[in-house]
C-alpha cells in the first residue's frame, strides 16, 4: 500500500472566505502516484472547513450571508460562553459544524473521482492567519 | 490491496426525497471481495447527499420540512445569490451542506459494520433528472 | 494491509452530553501498529455523533444551546411525526446531522495526525443508556 501526506498552508487575508484547492489536490494525487485508493482531504484547525460544492460566487456569498444567519459573529461573552476565554471566535467554531472537517475522495486511474461540478473548498471562519489543510492519499 | 469501485444512476421524480440505498452498497461490498476495509459513498452532485440515519417514514417527513425552513426553496434571485445564474436550486446547495456529502462505513468480515439501525440513504434535493452515487471500497 | 477495529461503549448518563475519546483512539492506533493510513471513528447510534472540535466547556454550553435552537427537544407528536411511533427523541436525530456522524482522520509515523487543537468528541443527544462508536484502522 502506498501513502503520500502532504499540508497546505492557508493564509486567507479575511475573516470568511471560501477558497478551491482542487489543484493543490489534485496535485498530490498525482505525487502519491496511487491508482485506486482514498484521499482524505481536512482543516487541521477548528474554526475552518474542507467541503466539496459548486465554484459560483454568488452561491458563496449565500453560504456566507446563510452561516452568519445561523450563527452570528458576536465577540461579546453575552451570546457565546466560548467568547468568555478572551477568543472572539465562537461563531466559527459553530459555522465549521454545518460546512464541516473533511472530505473524502475516491481515487481511479490515478486521479481524483469527481462528479461533474464537484470542486473541494477551503472554509475559513476566522482567517487573518495561517492554518493548515491536511491531505493523505492511501491506496495502490 | 483490494478496490471496488461502482457508480449507481439515482432517478428520482419528486425536487426532494431520501431513498435507501443501503442494499446496492451491500451488494458493491459483496462484489468487492473486500473483508477488511472502507467503504466510501458519496453523491457526485452537489444538490444531493449521501448520509445514514433511520429508515422511519415519520422522520424523513421532519427531516424535510427542518431542511426547508433552514433554507427555503425560493426560485427568486432576491433570496439567494446563486439563482441569478438562471439556477432555481440555491437551497438545495444549502441543505445539502446540513446532510453532509459523504459516508464512510467499516467493512469487517466481508460486511458493512453498521450499527443497529444505521441505514445509508441517498438524499434529492433537487430531483427530476438523472444522478450518480459513487461507491468505493478498499481494502484486503 | 492492516487492519484493527474497535467498539467503544458509551454510557452517557444524561440525555446530551458531549465526550473527549481522544484518548480511546490514540490507544486503538497504537494497538494497530499502523504508520501511514486512516482512521475511521463513528457513531454507530443514530442518535449520536462523533466529530472533532476544541475541548473547551463555554464552547460546548454553546453547542447545546445551539443545536437545542435548532432543533428542540419536544417529545409531543405535534412538532416532529417521529415521535407518533412512541419515540421522545426526533430533536436527537436532528442534532446529530448538524454535529455529523463520524470523522476520518489520517495516521501518520504511527499517530493521529491531527493539528493543535483538533479533539475527538462522542456527541450524545438521547443517552442514558449504552451506544457504541466504531473505531477502524487500515494502513500499513
Amino acid at each position: 500500500m502506498k501513502s503520500h501526506t502532504v499540508t497546505l498552508t492557508m493564509n486567507v487575508p479575511a475573516r470568511m472566505d471560501l477558497v478551491n484547492i482542487t489543484p493543490e489536490v489534485e496535485k498530490a494525487v498525482r505525487e502519491s502516484s496511487v491508482t485506486e485508493g482514498l484521499c482524505l482531504v481536512n482543516a487541521m484547525h477548528i474554526t475552518a472547513s474542507v467541503f466539496i460544492n459548486d465554484d459560483e460566487p454568488g452561491l458563496h456569498r449565500d453560504y456566507e450571508r446563510w452561516l452568519e444567519q445561523l450563527a452570528p459573529f458576536d465577540p461579546s461573552p453575552e451570546r457565546y460562553h466560548h467568547n468568555r476565554t478572551g477568543e472572539d471566535n465562537a461563531d466559527a467554531h459553530h459555522k465549521r459544524q454545518i460546512m464541516g472537517r473533511e472530505v473524502v475522495v475516491a481515487v481511479t486511474d490515478g486521479r481524483l473521482d469527481l462528479g461533474p461540478w464537484e470542486q473541494i473548498f477551503y472554509g475559513e471562519f476566522d482567517g487573518r492567519r495561517p492554518k493548515r489543510v491536511m491531505i493523505k492519499i492511501i491506496g495502490d
